[in-house]
């Protein structure tokens, strides 16, 4: 049984929230409806100027920080951020953790029925967008009675969430906390993407994405997926020290079996993902990262993109996440700076990969909650 | 068709050499009989101090320099390295490039028929490793009349097989040339060849690597480990360069199809390489590869490894190399060093990742020139 300390959040409960209004997509299609499950954890003030949006990345969701059970094994994805004392101090913060449209926790997303169809949607589901995801994001502040983000912060994908929320609606938010990211996708993230789409829609269990109606599940293919994602989130390095050359057994069998604890690792964590996770979410969460380029609109242009923007920044990578390195957090800082915007930018020592921002690490949590203290917000 | 200039070795053939002689393999198994097959070019001299080794990697094979026919769009796969001119010059070296056992291009692999049962011998082909290679390499060097190679070259996985030959049998090579090599695989490289073996392994058609006998061939999943493998060998500048995020066409679809022009630049690597080929072949070279290990025999302390070697060491690694990044050399260098060896170690600027050992560089072609024709031979 887990030990809720003081800095805990404690036990939280995920919320439903139904909305009717129809959603217009960046793909050209309209949800009509759909429901986007939450947690909240604090208290909203009475001038509602003091809620945060915490924004998930590819395999997370609402579950940020606390616990659902005092048999949970673990707290939610960002525990180490979010608490009492904690960089989002939720004695100071009401903080709000949806999960996406398009995921597979709760809201409305590919294995939900279709209302259409009666069915569950499969590859119906639209296709989701950073920008489509602000957009509801954006309703859920309204009805929650929440007209500015006092910040909206987020790692990884949910970093490029915190940035396209300061360029769609830059009235509705004082700070950004985007960290661990990228201004958008290299040609090797997307061929990564690529390669772990490839890998699930190639599982004949897949059946074009309409498992459900076969009762089965693409687990073969979204575990290939999944080892694939996990070794591009690990660092070299860290990877080298866990396991080395470490071997699973006492010998070698020279077969195709596991050899080396590597080996083990990444079949244990591709099975254990397999089994939790919907394969069109991967799918579509994939997607979601491959479009995200907010400085298209703008001819690549990002610091033209950033003339508008008025929240304040504040950007963090570290060192051995090679998959959104500290260079494309510079592309941001870079772009911001050149827009005259206030930005504060951190490069945190780390041998944790682009794992990192989940992982405690003094140094990042100090600045992180020095950060927040100074963010004013009424009594 | 082509036009061969004076600096190519011109119109080449495959020739095979039979062996009867049983070899033990590292395995624990046996193999009675095996076919090479090899080209050769340039004239083995009269004393036969002339000859140098080209060990092949991954995919390649015997085909090194030269075309096989007027019609071919490209020659062999070191062509740039080996000829008349070239660093290894065959107006001075008679060059020998064998078709490693385990092979799909001819020698003896998973595809050849086992004389035990007469069908394919699929997955019961033994699983080979360096040593193996370099054993029967030494045996191919005895029927050819060569006691002692002038050099033994090969670049990542051909690298390695030099190495292997300087410590196996160190009197029976004047020099290594060991490029864009590594000295064991790390975790990482051995996680990247797992999840290319389980994409494999998890197609239908693969049927437990007895997909002759059904008639067909996993090349779905071979083609997700190539495209896996492709990523690796690029760098991601190099692909950034190439590719950016430039669509395949006009306006983006939303759908699962190829969004990406280096989406689609993957794919059709990946289905060209499986219609040619064999999946058996690819998992027992990226095991290969993972069994690499020569300080083992040391407990792990290279230097102690090469006390014994006698060979003179050239290597090289190309900046943007991530697969076997120019840290990966230096262990090699430095381990040499510190057995007070005779080693030249050049790193090069190039935009090519791993691949860069395969593409024309002026400073590289060079200094590998260079090299070479201090090496004495008998005229």
């Amino acid at each position: 049984m887990i030990n809720i300390t003081t800095q805990s959040v404690g036990l939280v409960e995920p919320k439903t929230m139904h909305f009717d209004e129809a959603l217009s997509l960046v793909c050209g299609k309209v949800l009509e409806q759909y429901d986007i499950v939450y947690e909240t954890y604090g208290t909203l003030n009475a001038k509602a100027d003091n809620a945060v949006l915490v924004c998930h990345a590819l395999s997370a969701d609402h579950h940020a920080a606390g616990y659902h059970s005092k048999e949970d094994a673990k707290p939610g994805w960002w525990d180490i951020c979010i608490g009492p004392g904690k960089p989002i101090d939720t004695d100071k913060f009401f903080v709000v953790s949806p999960c996406n449209l398009g995921h597979c926790s709760g809201s409305t997303g590919p294995r939900s029925l279709n209302p259409d169809t009666s069915i569950a949607y499969g590859k119906d589901f639209p296709m989701m967008t950073v920008v489509d995801w602000v957009n509801y994001q954006q309703r859920l502040a309204d009805k929650l009675g929440i007209k500015q983000w006092a910040a909206v912060a987020g790692g990884s994908l949910g970093g490029m969430q915190a940035l396209q929320w300061a360029i769609q609606f830059p009235d509705k938010l004082h700070h950004a906390i985007v960290i661990a990211s990228a201004p958008k996708l290299s040609a090797q993230n997307i061929a990564f993407n690529a390669v772990a789409r490839q890998a699930i829609m190639n599982d004949p269990d897949f059946h074009d994405g309409r498992y459900y109606d076969f009762d089965t599940v693409p687990s073969n293919g979204l575990k290939v997926a999944r080892m694939l994602g996990h070794i591009t989130y690990l660092s070299d390095d860290a990877m080298g020290d866990k396991f080395g050359r470490e071997l699973k057994n006492e010998q070698l069998n020279y077969d195709y079996g596991v050899e080396f604890q590597v080996e083990s690792y990444l079949r244990y964590q591709g099975e254990s993902f397999a089994s939790r996770f919907d394969a069109n979410t991967y799918l579509l969460m994939t997607k979601a990262l491959d479009y995200f380029d907010p400085a298209e609109e703008e001819g690549g242009d990002l610091s033209a993109v950033f003339k508008k923007v008025k929240a304040k920044f504040f950007l963090a990578s570290f060192t051995t996440d090679w998959r959104f390195s500290p260079e494309r957090s510079k592309e941001i800082v870079s772009a911001l700076t050149d827009a005259n915007r206030d930005v504060s930018y951190l490069e945190f020592e780390s041998n944790h990969g682009h794992d990192a921002f989940l992982v405690e690490n003094d140094d990042y949590i100090d600045a992180f909650k020095a950060y927040m203290q100074n963010i004013e917000v009424s009594t």
